[in-house]
């Protein structure tokens, strides 16, 4: 346990909690549907990958995790996607009458609302449940007690802002910028060498978790091999970083405030990710793919669904260094600039965003 | 799985949450020095009785539960010292370097506080965590999956009340009174009925959960086998009882609503538990004794302290039938009553009123 440590540093961005017109509860539809999209995925990866006789012969428990799950309906109808397989799985390749019991640890930060996610855990619900705070950079989980790991929309969230963006002397410092896509290839390379820090941290943390033939699942913004940096969609919250800038030139927050703020997310790329699992070692990839969830989605993609999207998951990040004032006007300043950032919206939205891949526990 | 359902019908009482004046956290100094005299017999029980060697020749972990964890310092305090014994057991019972990773679950009904819980999670802690909700008269856990439980001042909680004591046409209706100390026979009757029917439940859930060889240790209010209920401390219980039927003669409450309510808590024997444990058949008793804590408590025992401590426990029990308003008001009057409630305080305590006792699963 020498790296608990590493999981005090870390920092968290919760979801918006509860349940109320910006909770992230209320506004997570485009994640559920680009959950959905994945269900098949992850059917595809447990029927043919899996091996769930070997996993359950000395037990008759499968452990499961989820992490990063913050809360809301989405975390259910993902975690049910996944029972669902294995059991069919268990069903096809086992003896026929022996399914396994089921233990699900979500996981996500202590900040998380789990108070909110427990008292809607399903009833009758086919599995045991368990909440399990603390940052997925670190260890979580006792040595091989993990079957499966489930991961969807967090492991893009880094651990920390890259320090080089605070430091006035770098060639990195993000001034005037609260993100990477329109920045220059120093604070990009910041950015990308925290995630390459703490990708090497969540896979080492998984190496030791998972048990030999368990499989990891994992969904999450991400750029494809051949797209440069600047032309991700990213573009987005580079929208609402000249909404502040605005408002710094109206006098309403001060320059200085704009300038140490970064968001801590990246979106990398499959060669990227396939090159530290491979640095890892412990991993075998099974598939390692972009996708489009927009492409099955049947949601309205429009303007104001989005920016209610964004608020309960972005509003946590920016309330805590702008405070919830100036966070609410500038959340009222992208509503009414909507058409302009509809346009945005199509253009940087005509993309497979999301990187999806499963690796298995060698 | 099949008594899930058992688990939704459950009801609970959570203590108050936060850390304000009213909280459990603020008012658990009792319950703390409590456990801090249980240490030794816990201490004591995984010393002599606990054969940790073959607990963990299958697996270097040792999972371990705090069944009704409830939220404050002395969950983790209470832990702590079961890890210190254990830790201490492995030392001198394996081979000397090899100290299991330990997973702990904190257990309680989901209306518990964990973010609370969660949030205050001592820093560099050697175990890993997670939090488990529900009732612990239904299953929590998967077959053989916990080594060591441990319980403390929460299964004196029943389920439900009784529902003969609602029925006006029952023997057992408990008309005028909130508690059984001061009641009917038949009331106290049903009382030890409903006791019954939750510890089997109880007993039948742990046998399967946790492994041969594995221990449990509880520690609750309770009874000696030789002093009759009506002698009971739930007298001060009563005390709240007779102060909300001076308010219904002064129609500040409904009588209606006194007799319909009726506090979920009974203090069973050593006889009658040993009764159930082995009618149940699955676990040895290793230990069955009553204790008196206070004779090693440091803190001031006084009518103040003491109406805190009961305020931080049964508030919300209460508040969910009466209404936060008649609630306030009957403890406003309690306190000013601490001269007659200071006088049953000394007569109720001067006894062993905590059952204590280990079970061994065979």
């Amino acid at each position: 346990m020498s790296n608990k440590e590493a999981v005090a540093m870390t920092e968290s961005y919760p979801m918006n909690g509860g349940d109320g017109t910006y909770s992230y509860t209320s506004n997570s539809t485009y994640q559920r549907e680009s959950s959905l999209y994945a269900k098949e995925m992850i059917d595809e990866a447990i029927a043919k990958k899996l091996d769930i006789k070997s996993l359950i012969s000395n037990s008759n428990t499968l452990c499961i995790a989820d992490l990063g799950c913050s809360v809301g309906p989405n975390t259910f109808i993902a975690m049910q996607n996944v029972l669902e397989a294995l059991e069919k799985k268990c069903l096809s390749q086992g003896n026929g009458s022996k399914v396994p019991e089921f233990q699900v640890f979500f996981n996500d930060h202590a900040s998380n609302d789990f108070n909110t996610l427990f008292a809607s855990l399903p009833h009758g619900r086919q599995y045991f449940a368990a909440g399990v705070p603390g940052s997925f950079y670190g260890r979580l989980f006792p040595e091989s007690s993990l079957h499966f790991v489930y991961s969807s929309t967090a492991l893009h969230w880094l651990s920390k802002v890259p320090e080089e963006l605070l430091d006035k002397n770098s060639q990195a410092w993000n001034k005037g910028r609260i993100f990477y896509p329109s920045a220059s290839e120093e604070v990009a390379n910041a950015y990308a060498a925290q995630f390459t820090k703490d990708m090497k941290n969540f896979l080492n943390a998984r190496a030791k978790e998972i048990v030999a033939g368990g499989m990891m699942v994992v969904l999450m913004p991400g750029l494809s091999d051949d797209i440069h940096y600047s032309q991700r969609s990213g573009l987005l919250i580079d929208f609402i970083g000249s909404t502040l800038m605005d408002m710094v030139n109206e006098g309403l927050v001060r320059e200085a405030q704009v300038d140490s703020f970064n968001i801590p997310a990246y979106c990398p790329s499959p060669k990227e990710i396939s090159r530290l699992v491979e640095e890892n070692g412990c991993f075998s990839i099974e598939r390692m793919q972009m996708m489009d969830p927009r492409s099955k989605m049947h949601s309205p993609f429009d303007a104001h669904t989005f920016i209610m999207h964004l608020r309960a998951v972005m509003e946590g990040v920016f309330t805590k260094h702008f405070g919830s004032e100036i966070v609410g006007e500038t959340f009222e300043r992208i509503s009414k600039k909507s058409a302009e950032f509809s346009c945005l919206l199509d253009k940087s939205y005509n993309e497979r965003n999301q990187v999806y891949f499963v690796l298995k526990h060698k």
